[in-house]
């Protein structure tokens, strides 16, 4: 089976030209079969608040209403997206950018009301791998943003994290998928105030003894155990750590598999 | 040789959900391979103007700054395609957005400043037509915003006229290729006050005629001039009128032939 990296970088990197330029260099280098999954984070917050469009958050949680759809269509898969394939055209990777509705990639479902109405917010039901594999297979790099489908005419907004898990699912029939979530930090840490106390390998028993020692906690843990859901479910591994993961020269990140 | 058809539509039909819907259904029932080009019109004005940046205009045409740029990247590549995208999936129609940065399908050249500095506008230079055309075969169908880039990471506002034109003119190497330019009007029209006196056929001769009988003047004669460069450089026909060209009820709307 060929090999397929899945690489989700988040608002950190995409805010900054220098950290995302420095970022799509690495991507680039990278051998294999690959695909960028990313976010938008505050630059959505940003031009919603110059549009006159109030953030709503219920509990830490953007709610996404028809007007901060927009914002996020607009954000996401127009501004971050293609100014992101562009930069990647130019390093020689021909990428073609992505929301769920193209190729019908991410079918997804409006979250039902429950406590809380979360909005135009999709929750994932179906990935098209063989519709993304024709693209691979053409010799294309796809770039997804975090926006999927109805398949109805709906867009929905829909968390990039899941969107990177539930690709690499998918396309586990086909490859063997790996997956790298790079974010601020060298990758989960023993102490969170030692930046180099990186737990290198996390497998079932340990996840239970870094529970069990409070390593591991708050809002860690919903990650980690999205982590061991795509490994339990055909992905082989997954890295977390910051984007020098991608490297051969780095070996100071967490990876985590069964 | 297979047939291609490239619809082009313009901001009337974008702007208003009931023309856009309507439009999108006679495309989704078109046989054949199809390829769908927008532009975005007022809606980035509008979506500007609200955010602040100015409109610039010169002798009636754009001026596409920095800014501006960022807004077209929004509105035409983010909010208006992939809306088109989620509405033709739900019509069963396997659609992709593209910009041309997009699996390097359109590369532009930045229009030199002479009088006047356009700004970010690219005149396109090459068209990918074996990349567009791996997403046909994949029976995938393409659909363009009116953005371009130049291969060093910098995307441009390209006409959507053009894109059309040099896209239909690019796939006439693998395909037997006619565009579509849906208006507001019937065709092109011998009296301009009567909206049924439509010249249904031009050619090179009668085209001569229309010119000096002053039926064809002012802004239309850039137009048809164009549609005489697509098919002197293999595009097969050029038609001209409103959406409902594209059933097999109307005839009444203009073909240009050589």
């Amino acid at each position: 089976m060929e090999k397929l990296s899945i690489i989700k970088i988040g608002g950190n990197i995409i805010e900054d030209e220098t950290s995302l330029n420095a970022f799509l260099k690495l991507f680039s280098n990278l051998d294999g079969n690959k695909i960028l999954v990313h976010g938008g984070g505050k630059r959505a917050t940003h031009i919603a608040s110059k549009l006159g469009i109030e953030s709503k958050m219920v509990n830490g949680r953007r709610i996404t209403d028809a007007e901060t759809l927009e914002v996020i269509t607009m954000v996401y898969g127009g501004l971050v997206n293609k100014n992101i394939v562009a930069k990647l055209q130019a390093l020689q990777i021909d990428a073609i950018g992505l929301t769920g509705a193209d190729i019908n990639s991410i079918k997804s479902e409006k979250r039902p009301v429950k406590e809380v109405d979360f909005g135009f917010v999709g929750d994932v039901k179906q990935v098209a791998s063989n519709s993304i594999d024709k693209l691979i297979k053409a010799n294309f790099t796809p770039v997804f943003c975090a926006i999927t489908h109805d398949g109805n005419g709906q867009l929905l907004n829909t968390n990039a994290d899941t969107i990177a898990s539930t690709i690499a699912v998918g396309m586990s029939e086909i490859y063997e998928t790996y997956i790298y979530y790079c974010f601020e930090l060298n990758g989960v840490l023993k102490d969170f105030n030692d930046k180099n106390s990186v737990v290198k390998k996390i497998d079932t028993d340990t996840y239970k003894e870094l529970l069990d020692a409070k390593i591991i906690t708050d809002g860690m843990i919903p990650k980690i155990d999205n982590c061991f859901d795509a490994l339990n479910n055909g992905v082989s591994k997954v890295h977390i750590g910051n984007t020098s993961m991608l490297t051969k020269e780095n070996d100071n990140f967490t990876t985590i598999t069964l």
